[in-house]
C-alpha cells in the first residue's frame, strides 16, 4: 500500500492522478497548510523540505513530482504511463516534467511563495515578483502551446505521465493572470484531461472527505 | 555519436561529466553566452528555451539536465551510472536529482538571472533576490548536508549521476555567499569528485579549447 501526503490545489495533484491512472493501491493523507502542517515536526520526519507531494512506499519514501511520476510509471508498467522501453523517449518524458518543476512552477510559485527568494518584509520586491508572473508563466506555457505539447497529448499519440502533470499546472493558468487567449493548444488539452475518468476521480479525491 | 551542448561554468558540466564516466562516444558544441548565441535563431532551433544543456542524439534532442544524466544512465547501462534495476532507487536517484534543477539551481539563479521573475529595469527588486541568495541557497544545501546525501555518495555506496550533478551546483557556492564552516559533508563530497579521472577530463574539456 502507498500513502500519498497532499495538500489540495498543490501540484500533488500530478502524483494523484498518475496513481490513479494506474490503478495503485494507494491512500491519502493530508497536510494541512492552513494550520502549516508542512512545517510540524511529524510531516517533517517524512519530507525534511516541508513541501508535498511525498509518497511512502514499502521501500522508502519519495519525494518530488518528477521522480514520483516515474516510480508509478516504472512500478506500474501495465498501465503504459510512459515510454519505458527508450531510453530516450523515457528521457524525453523526464525532460518535459523536469521543465515542469524548474520552470513552469518555479515561475507560478513567484506568485505567492516570493519569501523563498527575498526577504518577506520587502513589500516592493514581493509586489515586483507578482508583477512578472503573467509574463514569465505565459512565456511558459507559449514554449508548451508552440511545440512541446505535440498532440493529442504531451508525447504524441500516448497519454502519459506527463499529462496529467500539465494538467495540474494548468489549473493556474487564470490565477496566474496568463492571456488564455495564446494557449488554444493547452486549453484543449486541459479540458480534455479533465474528461478522463481517473482524472475526475482524482479531482473529487483531492479535494474531499475522508478517506 | 553525441552532441553535447555547453557553456562553461553553466550546469551542463552534470551532464558532460556524466559523458566521460559513462565513456560515451560524444563532441562538444560551444554556446558562447558572452554573444548571446543561447538566443541565435541557430541555437533555438536546437533548444527553443534557448539554455544549455542539450544533448543531440541519433533519436532526437534531449534538454534538461535531470533527463539527459537519466539518458545517459539507461544509454550506458555497464557504466552502472544509476540504480536502474529498481524503481524505487532509480525514483530515488532523480528525486534528488529533480530537488537540485528545482530548488537548489532555482535560489542560486536569483544571483545572476533575476530578471527571468521581475522586470529588469527594477533594480531593488534584483538586488533583493540577490540578497537572499546565500540564506536560500545556503538552505538548500543544509538538507542535503543534514541527510539527503548518504555517503560517502549521494545515494550511499555507489557513485551515480547524482554526484556529478551536486558537484557542478557545488562548485557556484563561494561566489553564492553560502557560510561553508556549515557544509563540511558537501565540501568532502566536492574535493572526492574533484579527483576522479572522468571528472578532470570533464573539467578539461568543459573550459578547453578546440574539438
Amino acid at each position: 500500500m502507498l500513502t500519498l501526503y497532499l495538500a489540495p490545489n498543490t501540484c500533488a495533484l500530478a502524483s494523484l492522478i498518475a496513481l490513479e491512472q494506474a490503478a495503485a493501491p494507494y491512500r491519502i493523507a493530508r497536510v494541512d497548510f492552513a494550520k502549516s502542517a508542512q512545517r510540524s515536526p511529524e510531516y517533517l520526519a517524512v519530507n525534511p523540505k516541508g513541501r508535498v507531494p511525498a509518497l511512502v512506499t514499502d521501500e522508502g519514501i519519495l519525494t518530488e513530482t518528477p521522480a514520483i511520476l516515474a516510480y508509478v510509471a516504472q512500478a506500474f508498467p501495465e498501465a503504459q504511463l510512459a515510454p519505458l522501453a527508450s531510453p530516450f523517449e523515457f528521457a524525453r518524458a523526464q525532460a518535459f516534467n523536469s521543465y515542469l518543476c524548474s520552470t513552469v512552477h518555479v515561475a507560478h510559485a513567484h506568485r505567492m511563495r516570493g519569501p523563498r527568494w527575498v526577504d518577506e518584509a520587502d513589500a516592493h520586491a514581493i509586489a515586483a515578483m507578482q508583477r512578472k508572473v503573467p509574463q514569465s508563466v505565459g512565456a511558459a506555457f507559449a514554449l508548451i502551446e508552440d511545440g512541446m505539447l505535440e498532440g493529442p497529448w504531451v508525447l504524441g499519440e500516448r497519454y502519459s505521465i506527463c499529462d496529467g502533470y500539465l494538467f495540474t499546472l494548468a489549473q493556474w493558468l487564470e490565477k496566474d493572470g496568463v492571456e488564455l487567449a495564446r494557449l488554444p493548444r493547452v486549453l484543449d488539452h486541459r479540458r480534455r484531461v479533465a474528461e478522463r475518468p481517473a482524472v475526475k476521480r482524482a479531482l473529487a479525491a483531492e479535494q474531499g472527505g475522508a478517506e
